[in-house]
């Protein structure tokens, strides 16, 4: 064992007392990481990470580090940024502190990496990328929905081309989100209220870019209808409040290589489907539809040739006639996954493609998904470089 | 049986040897009828509807009446409009032929009825509906699709408030039109040519439009993106033709009563979903989900409380949970169901609300989508008169 | 109906006698055909077989007429061959009589349509060829497998490119034929005397040749050996027999294209697969199983990726994972289908693509098959013109 | 527990940091036997193992060992070999290297055990066999195959005389091998290449040998094909290859007893029957399919009479009819049920047939299947002495 060369890298995790940092970025990625032994290059040696946790409130950093078995907490974020033996910041806080922080650990000449939005409008975004480029910091944004076992079988299917051409890709995301009057809520009461950052087309659009962008082609151009289904909900003290965000977007896209995009989003529509989120991806051979771990697949030779005769019971049952896609391999945590890319990217210098500059066009898609609602047309998306 | 009082109706039918004039409006509606015994009324008695086949070829003509057990036919026209042994004219030919013969029929002061789209532009169609109030002919258009058992029972839920306040509708209509080259299609060629009439737009958004209309409040504007996802098909002859015609549309509409509705049809996707036609109605009380002839519901106390974890399989199957909605009565052929109002319409006075007005506003969303996808912006949809 | 115009075809049917030829031929395809009104032609005309039933047993003949409703018989081989009211000659009688009658057809030049083998060796079947050429007859052969329902949806799979490249195919024909004593067997006693005409090669291979050539190409050698498992067997008097002729044969092709085929069949194997026939089909992009009706297809994206591991049971149930290719289309009777074409071939001259020469091909390949078993090795097989 | 007398053996374990010699005979046969307190004897007393590992790389030497909880480790072959503690030597090395090690463990008197093939050719392999007798070496050949639960079964019904006289066996070997582009592939990249000692004859013919001598009869004659079906691979690496090697082999076998065998072996094939290997034996009173670990028996009195009929649908299920052989015993794992058979050879002088002499023959049929493929005929297999 003593014979595994060990290359060890702190890192500055940043707003990780929340849900999604301390349970997917803490706990099921820095924590797993370590517990497993580190992340394993070709040569046999290994990348071990050492973080430090860093905040505001000294409680619950304490308890977060007990929890996680660390032993490095800080509040003083200019001191661990000064830090040497620190130098990879991480950012999870709310996205009104992250330009700001982000910056600063760029100036210290961290490489950095976080989550998505990386800022609140694409002008920000973009210029956090062109400071981390002329400072030559390696840099990265949380791109998990490109690591769901669903969505790598849906690549998978790609790069084999099954589908022939595809011309049309349908996604449907979304699920009842209680209003907290009798049955608790299951999302924090300020993703309601648009004067507190919420709105599903700035939370979502983020992820659709990305996804759209790194597996069919292009985002092209958007047209986007939002929509405040649910007036009213109850916030986590029980008070009824009068939500003001966007709760759902009806929106279609086009992308490089005419392909139509429609894609539904909505905290206010209940599930008759496979899967929390669903895509469903029509080619000339065949067609896909997957969920967040499961894809079934569709050939050109095995589609049914339906009758339309509302005279009688529809005879075929179009759940049948399609087939799983085999779970080739197994597959790790999606956030997981993405921070050994984004360790080894760091350490050995393997690629990786999800930089800020990937981050600032998900700000941008948000942003124009929302002038065209305004606007009500059809908005072109201009390249970002 | 004798004692029965009988009213006899005579009924041009005109265009009826296609194959959806001789199928529905012929065998299933007319001679169904016929063999039932006619209508019954209120009163006990009953229409007996007497069919007249008209058309330009006299061998179909003799062959479908063969068929169906009838003796009369003919080839002219306005000797048959002259007649006054027949008051109702019926029209099912090709749409380009419809306005001048439903202009002969009123002003021979028939009242008439016929299939839609009721002209090729919404002012003629409109022009039509004005002839026959000035003439104080009664007037009707097929509106077939709301007489589907899966929808009327969608409208027995709206009656019974099942919904509580609807938000939003989804509609997915179509499945995979076969190119005819190794599979026989099931459309006919001019489907996929411009030049000959064809696309999806012109064809389906004509129902899109009444079943909107009927069901969850009046279209207040659209927005459509067409798209020709197949290039080549192959015709009656086998030979293959370049597809000018839209083969999918991709819509959203918002109604009266804030509701918005998003809505695919395509003749270019394999279906994984419960029927060829699904419609989902989200209501603050409960969802449904129709298909032709069934309808599942979901109400608010039963809807499940999905959580968000791509690392173990999602434990809900989100196909339980979802009741059908009973078989109350049987619901017969929706063309018969159709004939039989319009017949009691005409005999009895009985209301009839889909008059050649209705026809005039479907035509309408059809050119208005189409103006929505050149124009890549939102249309408002004027109120007809 | 009277309008509708009809060809009639006077068709010789001789030795109709027997099993195949009364159920196949006569009954499941002329009769059958009469029965519903003719062959349709594109123009809406029909073509009637009028058959005469010829034979040696007047008795038979008589009986068999009368179950089919048809009037006319002869025992007069020569008479109904100068007759001009029968421009068509069918055979079916025993392979040693064909050649001979055969070449009577076509000196008084009638069309020939004729059951497989076509002669007891290649050179003769080939002499039948050219005669009919010279003589301008039209000839066709029985190649009834091609128009199995299971291998024509093998040869829509192919036309539609789901296989990629492919290079190996796995037949397997045969079920347990009874000894006779216990339990009846299926198949008369001749099969199983090589003195007497009988023997699995001569009678199975003449099939495998028409199915490779036109579904996968042309076959360029044969390795086989035949084999006489079961020594004794019981005849139709219930008398003990030695079996002198073969009853399996394990076969090994190659194909152009470099497709490797291995075919076994066999009269004395218990059936463990899903139909008596069924053909494996393995290419780059997927594989297909065809039995006589149904065709099952495994996409490359759906192959599941097993594991060897005998210490456990297999994880994975193999005969999930195939879908069955869906009925786009009604199939009609084998034989009938080929006797439809072959009549649109004489009366107005239709493509027929299954000449006497590929006859000749297909007692060829049970000469060239039986020529590799005496010599132990593999057998190049000649282009034939 | 401590009355038990235990028998300590030494044995050098020779090349087991591969994955079939540290995961079969090291951790499921060596450590497992350790584990459950060594083989037991007939007396009482137990035969204890004492491994030490033998192999080049010190560090992997070490870590396998830390795994398998032991202790002794060389990479001093030599000093071994010399070393009287150790009576036994094991060889799993690449094959290349396997006649000069056994040699030098046969000149030092150990009783030898090794993994097949035992040489690069037969007559190497004979030589081995020879010297070891001369010096007196107690020798054995992995045979595995034969201690399968499915083919234990097999020899069970042999046994039984449940199948009468047999005349015919099936063997269908393999599965998908996936190229390693898309999906990552199931075996090292030299399989594929001839000059790394690469292909499936000289692999999987080693084990059908003594399968078909020790459960059917001795192979008289071999006629085989072999075929590289996927032309390009990705390696190790993911770097694309030409593959150079055999990946399908189609043959034919005569055994004494006339008895034919049809076997395919090929790692281009997607599996629709029970298991990666199944093997048909038809005999006149049953026949059988024996899978890894199951086996299925359809006696002559349960022998269904299916009817050739392709207009209707088979009403026969061919997988009912078939029963399972029942579970009588627990079955060990194969390697280890031979090595516990070795280690009480070598102990107790119990029998023990599988010895050089028989892993030089199946050396031997590799060699004359490939010898048949090249001269495309039969090839008779001379007895080996």
């Amino acid at each position: 064992m003593s014979d595994i060369q060990q290359h060890t890298i702190g890192i500055i995790l940043n707003g990780v007392t929340g849900r999604m940092g301390s349970s997917q970025h803490l706990m099921r990625s820095i924590v797993a990481i370590r517990r497993d032994g580190g992340v394993r290059l070709a040569d046999g040696s290994v990348i071990m990470p050492r973080p430090i946790l860093v905040g505001r409130n000294v409680a619950k950093l304490r308890r977060l580090a007990d929890e996680a078995g660390l032993e490095e907490i800080s509040t003083d974020l200019d001191a661990v940024l000064s830090d040497d033996a620190y130098p990879v910041y991480f950012d999870a806080q709310t996205t009104d502190r992250r330009v700001e922080a982000v910056t600063a650990a760029i100036q210290a000449g961290k490489d950095v990496y976080c989550e998505k939005p990386t800022a609140l409008n694409s002008a920000d975004a973009l210029r956090l990328y062109h400071l981390a480029r002329e400072a030559g910091c390696k840099n990265g944004v949380v791109q998990d929905k490109l690591f769901l076992p669903g969505l790598r079988k849906l690549r998978r299917l790609i790069d084999q081309k099954f589908f022939g051409r595809i011309f049309a890709v349908r996604g449907e995301f979304g699920y009842w989100v209680f209003e907290g009057d009798t049955t608790p809520t299951q999302r924090p009461s300020w993703n309601s209220r648009k004067e507190d950052g919420g709105g599903i087309i700035l939370d979502m659009f983020s992820h659709w870019r990305y996804v759209l962008d790194n597996l069919f082609g292009r985002v092209r151009s958007v047209c986007c209808l939002g929509a405040t289904h649910i007036h009213k909900r109850w916030d986590e003290s029980a008070r009824p409040f009068q939500c003001t965000a966007d709760d759902s977007a009806y929106a279609m896209f086009e992308l490089d290589g005419d392909i139509i995009v429609q894609f539904n989003s909505s905290w206010a529509t209940r599930v008759r489907r496979d899967d929390l989120l669903t895509i469903q991806v029509d080619g000339t051979d065949g067609s896909a539809v997957a969920g967040l771990r499961d894809c079934r697949i569709q050939p050109a030779s095995a589609t049914p040739r339906p009758v339309w005769n509302p005279d009688v019971d529809q005879p075929l049952d179009f759940y049948d006639g399609w087939q799983d896609v085999p779970e080739y391999e197994t597959y790790d945590n999606a956030f997981r996954a993405q921070w050994e890319k984004f360790l080894k990217h760091v350490h050995a210098d393997e690629a990786f493609p999800w930089t800020l500059l990937e981050g600032a066009k998900c700000v941008q898609l948000a942003e124009l998904a929302t002038e065209s609602w305004e606007k009500r047309r059809w908005v072109d998306v201009p390249p970002l470089t």
